[in-house]
This record gives structure tokens, sequence and C-alpha cells, in this order.
């Protein structure tokens, strides 16, 4: 039975790879029919009607009316619901030119494949019980990953950290609602929840669930980043500042086909937390004359305002000037003693002394950033979520488990502890997606990118 | 033999896909022992060592020194020079995942495979004779193809149609030197050369070779297209005739994701011509200002400079301003009687009448740009050459046969016109690429994508 508003047993096609010229583009393809559908227009029909699973077959793509040749291309064969999607499904190799990719689209959807939704194959996927709803929103989150950090971690959820947690939890709770349901069974033996529910038990459950929901935080930093603003006077070492933090990151993730660098804001990952970070001496200085000079001004305090992070400058060299400092709120900013190695004064309390020149207090720096924005680092294997829906769904868990804990507390009736259990097990449920709706699914996988 | 300056036989590795986030990304690994150094960081070492060729494998990617995972990953395996290159050779669909693309390359680079140059795959297919030049430049020419007709030309191409053009013009040739060099075995027989060799057997080739060389221009026109820039006094209806190609135009290829219009110039494809159409109008009257203004019509007459056509439009409904149309180099334009449903004059000689708003003329306006740029529209099968390598040796060919046909009158010796016999021979091999230097393969290849 399928839940969905639209048809999830269609034959569906999509660009899978990214739009653009490149050596190879990948289309996902896939559905009842799917390879008889493909084998209309391809050079060498028996020979894909008659791969096994898990194979190449290497042809021509024709246009079915005109024999025409669409492309020369090459076909990942997967039958008997072996595909990504546990569907029969076809995935075509082709030259990466852009005319080309439409005109194998145009091709196929005159064949009868219609366009698939976002999401839909990983949607297909969770429909045919292929992966749970922990490990499909694991999928978007490993190709939206910013960092290496992140990456690693929305790895360790496709790999199914979080669906085990869940599980666990989930086992705790059936032991616990098992009890009561015996003893529901057997009215005549008056027992009181007290005597079958530990509250040890609910509690240890509860604060698992909790800690399991609060490392949204990181999760949700690690993947979505955080934006760091340079400030300070003119001639603070804003820029030299900016260059630096650009030399030392090695992981540039813009870097490997040399997108063009902006040289107001950059991309970069500090201790594995993807930051953008702002230079607003670009923003200022970018451009001269005088409404200009205005113009950029306010930008500036835009994005410092905006800003996660400050790292305020002071040059060490001048000294703090009176009034510098005002108005800069401690909780949001870094101090730095810019120039410490050509500073006859030393760094005053409450400022890391750094050289953007000599790279002097840049890893003490660092870490004070990495430590303001996600507190501490997570370790390589802790299982954390970056999903909002995870996390409510959580601390709904949670706040069943409250009600149980109040239930047994205040003496209430069995049955009426059960329900709190069962609310507990549902919101756990929904989580790995044993309990949704199509609504849930539709918003989730909607968020997807086309061809996933 | 290896005549390239680096080595073909290094196993190495590139992604193919293009960079960006997208549901999957294929990465390329070729050369001898590709198999063995991926199966070092597999999860299923053992499933990989024995696949067969054409087959797929599914698992993990594991940082070898830490046994971290890095991907899961499916490997399409190819072996006993099956490969695209010719060689053992394994393709690895990733998540289309920045910082995961990342992280395999270096996993892989640790394993012992280089990065693969721009090209490098093609060119061990081609050194491996599983292409000749004119299909490996086809392959190039597919890829950055910007029109459907330019891609079906490169398509045709990799198919083979320059490949037996030539290879027909080679065996006309090896006929007329097979006649000489018989003579040349038995000197006692002394034949003049005009009665072994026919005239017009030689006007012949040398004739279809400049048809062939004379392709260049259109080839050159659907791949690389046209600049076509709107001209016209304020409210004539620039603008309005932008839209309405932006309309027309159902292949626009920046269309498929939603690429940000861009309302001075758009790329359009007219009758399968690739053509930027700029809007001068949209320069002037983009923003607002004296200095401003002054600008843009700097830059409106920069376009029109540089473009290959210009529409010029006058406003019918007003008629033709004195001087209006003075400077206008009829060779370079298109002269249109805009409004002229409304126009209570007819269009006056050598102006074509159109109307922006209704779309009347516009098929005509089409006709006669495609006609302005190519002369004729090529057919759908004929062979078209689009690189100049090509057409420059196509050309070399035929001034041999210059040669040979003055040899022939002259009634100079027949080993004066065997040599230039073999010449013209040599420059057709050097098309298909059985004779060719390191510095030719090494500028060819190098105008590759990384990946191909």
């Amino acid at each position: 039975m399928n839940p969905i508003s639209y048809d999830t047993n269609d034959p569906v096609v999509a660009l899978a790879s990214p739009w653009g010229e490149s050596a190879v583009a990948v289309l996902r393809a896939s559905g009842k029919g799917s390879l008889s559908l493909l084998a209309g227009c391809f050079s060498r029909p028996e020979a894909l009607a008659s791969a096994a699973s898990h194979t190449l077959v290497h042809g021509i793509l024709r246009n079915p009316q005109t024999g025409e040749a669409v492309d020369e291309i090459v076909c990942a064969v997967y039958r008997d619901g072996r595909g990504y999607t546990g569907e029969e499904a076809v995935e075509i190799f082709a030259h990466g030119s852009m005319p080309g990719i439409q005109l194998i689209l145009e091709t196929l959807r005159s064949r009868g494949f219609r366009d698939a939704r976002p999401g839909e194959f990983t949607l297909r996927a969770f429909l045919n019980g292929r992966m749970d709803l922990t490990r499909a929103e694991a999928v978007r989150e490993i190709i939206s990953s910013r960092s290496r950090a992140a990456h690693g971690m929305a790895l360790h959820r496709l790999e199914g950290s979080i669906f085990r947690r869940i599980d666990t939890f989930k086992s705790d709770i059936r032991k616990l609602l098992a009890a009561v349901e015996i003893q529901l069974d057997y009215p005549e033996d008056e027992v009181p929840s007290a005597e079958l529910i530990r509250k040890d038990d609910i509690i240890r459950v509860k604060k698992e669930l909790e800690t399991l929901a609060s490392t949204f935080s990181i999760g949700r930093l690690y993947q979505e980043g955080a934006r760091v603003a340079l400030s300070g006077r003119t001639n603070a070492g804003k820029s030299s500042l900016f260059n630096l933090f650009v030399k030392e990151d090695r992981s540039i993730v813009s870097d490997l086909h040399g997108t063009t660098r902006d040289f107001v804001h950059e991309q970069l990952s500090i201790r594995g937390i993807p930051v953008t970070l702002y230079d607003t001496a670009g923003l200022r200085e970018a451009e001269t004359g005088d409404a200009v000079e205005r113009e950029g001004i306010r930008r500036s305090g835009l994005v410092t305002r905006e800003a996660d992070l400050i790292l305020y400058l002071v040059d060490g060299s001048i000294g703090l000037q009176s009034g510098e400092i005002e108005g800069i709120d401690p909780q949001e900013s870094i101090l730095l003693w810019n120039k410490a190695d050509i500073a006859g004064q030393k760094a005053p309390e409450g400022f890391l002394p750094i050289s953007a020149v000599t790279g002097e207090g840049f890893t003490p720096l660092e870490e004070e950033i990495c430590r303001r924005l996600s507190g501490t680092e997570p370790a390589a294997d802790e299982a954390v979520i970056d999903s909002v829906r995870q996390r409510d769904l959580l601390l709904q868990g949670s706040a069943a488990l409250t009600q149980v804990l109040a239930g047994v507390e205040e003496g209430m009736p069995l049955d009426a502890v059960a329900v709190d259990l069962r609310d507990a097990l549902d919101a756990l449920g929904e989580i790995t997606g044993e309990v949704t709706s199509a609504d849930v699914l539709e918003d989730m996988f909607s968020r997807f990118c086309v061809g996933k």
C-alpha cells in the first residue's frame, strides 16, 4: 500500500549527476518495466533483456521514432528488486553533454518514463524496506555535507548508528510495556504500577533520549556550519588574518576545481566545522567612493550582526584605543591582540595574542573558535543527529516517559500508563519510519535533490 | 611504445562527473593493477578480485590505514582491456558529496593511483587502439556541444563518419600510388605518369578533400555558436523581441536546472545554432544614473562591434527617422521593421516586417538568421568536421594532390609523383592518428576535460 499522494510504482527517470559538462553523466531509471521500456530505444534490446542483475551492457540509445542515435551509453542493470530503490532499475552512463542529457531524458520520457520527484529513489528504497528513515535522511545529509566531519557523521548514520540506538530504546520501553500489558490481561491480580515499572529504568531511558536529542546542535553545526566575521579598525590586520585562514585550510571544498575566490568571504573548515569567514575589511575596501564606502560600512554592520562569532582584532603594536571595544559583546566575540610579534605591550586580560604575519597563536585561536562554536569536538564514533524531525520525536518520546513517570508516582491506573508507554514507542517508531504518515514522507523527501 | 612524455601505464584516477552536490558522483580509475589497488581499501576485496568483467560490486571504501569508512560505493569492473581505455579499469559510483569525493580521491592516491591528466582516459583508448583520432576528438566535441545539432554532428563523428570518409580517400590515393610503385619496380618499361594516373581521379579526390575541409565553418558555427545583438533606438522593441526569442526556444540548455536568467544576454538555439543573444537595451537600461548610462552605451557599442550579426530594429509605427540606419553595414545586419502589426507604413525595401508582440514574421526571421550565419542547414547525416587540426590536414592533403597534378601535367619523374602521393596519404593518416607525433597528441588531449 502506498501512503504517498503520487504513484510510486511508475517507471521514473532523473539525472543523478550534477548538471554540467563532464566526462560522464549518470541517469537513473527505476520501476517495474524499466528494462523493457529502455530496450525499446536501445541498439541491443536482446542483450539488455537477457542481462543478469549487476552487469553492464554497452550500446546506442536511439530515438525510437526516427532510429537516430541519441548517445553511446553503458547500462547498469539491476533486476529482481536489487536496485537502490528495491525495484528493477537501470543506471545509464552517458557522455556529460548538456544537449545530450536533455535528448536522453526526452527519449526516455517518450518511452513512458516520468521525471522522478526529488528524493523519489530514496523514498522508494524506504517504501520497499531497503532502508529505515534515519538511513534515508543520512543519504541526504551525506550529499549536502560541507565538511569531512559532517560527512563522517552522516556516513555513521547511513551505517545505522541512529537506527541501532533507537532500536535499543524501543526494546527497553517494550519490556516495560510487556510487563504492564500482561498485568492488564489478568486484571484480577491488582498490582500497583510502581511494582511493575522501576522508576530508575524510565529515568535512564528518558535521559538517553534527551542526550541523543541534544547532539542535534552539534550535528547541525557540523552540517550547516557557522558564520564567523573578522572585525576591528582599519589596519588592525583583518585581511592578513583572513588570508592566513585561507592558507592554513587544507580542505577547502571549493578548491578542487579552482572555484574563483571571493575576497569578501570564504568557505573554510575549522577543525571540521564548516565556517563562512567574512572579512569586513573586504567589504569596506572593495570599492572606493563616498557612497560606496558608506554602503560598505552598512554591509559590514549587517555581517557582524548576523555572525555566530566575531573575531575582533586590536592592533597590539598601537595598543587599545580609548573606547575601542565598547559595545563588543564578549559572549559573541573573541578578542585578538594582533601583531603580537611586534607589540611592545603584552596582550591584556581576555585577549588572545596572535600574529597574522608569523602565524603565532593560530592553533590556540582555532581551538578557541571550535570551543566557542561547539562546546566540545564530538568523538569520531558518537551517534550525532542532524534532523529537526528526529530531535523533536526524541523529545516527544521523552515527554511521554515523563508522563509515565508521573503516572507511576501518582499511582495512576495501569491502562493509562500503558497509553503513555505506547506514545513513547510511537514517537520512536516514527523516527525509523515504522509509524509514519504520507505528509511526513512527502515533506521529508521533497528536501532531497532530484536523482536521489 | 609510448610516444607521450608522461607514463600512460600508471594506474590513474579522476572525478568523471561534474564537481558539485548530487545524487551520484562517478570516479574513473584505469591502468594495470587498478583492481588490486582498489581491493586494498575495499570492504569486499575477494568479491572485487573474483568479479567478472562488466559486473557491479557493492561495498564500503575504507581508509586503508585507519579502517574508517570513506563511502558506500558501487564498482563497475572492466577486465582484460575491456574498459573505455582498453585497459583494466574500474568506475566508482559514490555519493555526490563534495567532502566525500575529496576523501575518495585521497584514499585512492594513498593506494598508488595518480591523478589522471585531462583527456588521459581517451588518450589511452587511442594508444590502445580502441578508437582513431577523429573519434577521440568527437568525444570531446560531444561533451562540449552547446546545441542538439552540434551534439548530433559530433555523435556521427564518434560513430566514424569522418573516419570512413578519410579511409575512402586513403584507399583512392593508395590505388594511384600502387600503380606508380609497380611501375617504379620495373623501371625498364617507361610509362609516362599521365598514362598511369588519370588527372580526373586526382581532381575528384582533391575536390572531396576540400569539400570536407569546408564543412569546418559549419561545424565550428554549430559547436561554438554565434553572437547576435539586438540594436535600435529606445522603444524600437528590442526587449520584446529578446523575450520572444527566449520564449520560443524550447531547448535552452541552461533551463533544465533553473539557471538564473541574465536579462542582458541569453543562450539560445536558433535552428540548432547555439546563439548568444545580446539585448543592448538590457545593457543600457539595466541601471540608472548618468555615469552608468554612459557606461551602458559604451558596452552596447562593444557588443554590437563584436557581434557576428546585428538585428537592427526600426519602430515601424513611427517610421524610419532621418539618418537612423546610416553607418549600419547591411552585410552584418538584418534590418527589421518592428511593430508591423500596428505600422501604418509597409516595410521598406530591405526590411523584414515583424511584430515582437504578435510573433508575426518570427519564422522568416529565424530562417534569415540561420541563412546569414551558416549559408545552408547541413543535412542530418552529412559528415561535418569541427577541428582546426582536421581541416588543416585535409588542406595539406589537397595541396599535396595539387603537386601530384602538376607533376603529372609537367611529366615529372614517377618517383617525384610518388613522394607527393605519399605526402597526401601521410596528411590523411595524421587525421586518423596512424601517423602522429607526441606533441600533437599532448596538445590535442590537453584540451579535454579531466576524467575523460
